[in-house]
């Protein structure tokens, strides 16, 4: 038992729910709710590269796809009609919609550039 | 039945499993296989904002606690830490680990932007 509870806090003042999970050992040991903080970004962090992982998996798809059955390969529209979605989305999470549609323009960015790699591979 | 079924495919041609959700009225009405793409995009897109609402919202306390604490705002160990972390979890989920540190950099220009924006409002 207590090597599971040194396992889990790092012995570096975790305490409470927020710090029940495997964290960064960068905290200052002298503050816990900082500790506890930082350790949920991190998994928080995770989440995100693993939802990035999938997206992307995704579009590559969809690229395979368009040069499969001949579709247009840019539909403008989409592209408007994600970033007003997602700038209702933000609002309702309380995100400012403007960094929404900066991150949507930033992913689909580094899409755009996916694509002109998988071109220039096949030529 | 037949009305559930209109509502969770749009009629649009959405079928498979990637079309059993509610999905965006874009995609070509000839191309189900699109349209489960998409409606896949949109769903995790939906979860990347709402992780980023949350990170957000850590990322403010962090600030606030650390105002109240008087701990120092800055940590630059902390950012190296979690740049090399994250590239370590893009390789894993077989992502650009260029591209995670792009995204992690571009996420901390906002926590950034989101504490001058706090240093002003109380200034």
């Amino acid at each position: 038992m207590v090597i599971i509870d040194r396992h889990w806090t790092s012995g570096k003042g975790g305490s409470g729910l927020l710090a029940q999970v495997p964290m960064s050992d960068d905290a200052p040991a002298s503050d816990p709710v900082l500790a506890g903080y930082r350790s949920s970004i991190d998994n928080i962090d995770a989440a995100l590269i693993h939802m990035l992982a999938e997206r992307f998996r995704i579009t590559k798809a969809v690229g395979a796809h368009k040069a499969e059955t001949k579709l247009p390969t840019s539909d403008p529209g989409r592209e408007d009609r994600q970033i007003t979605r997602m700038r209702k989305l933000a609002e309702d999470a309380s995100l400012d919609p403007e960094f929404s549609e900066k991150f949507l323009r930033f992913i689909i960015e580094e899409v755009i550039r996916h694509h002109e790699q998988a071109r220039n591979g096949k030529s």
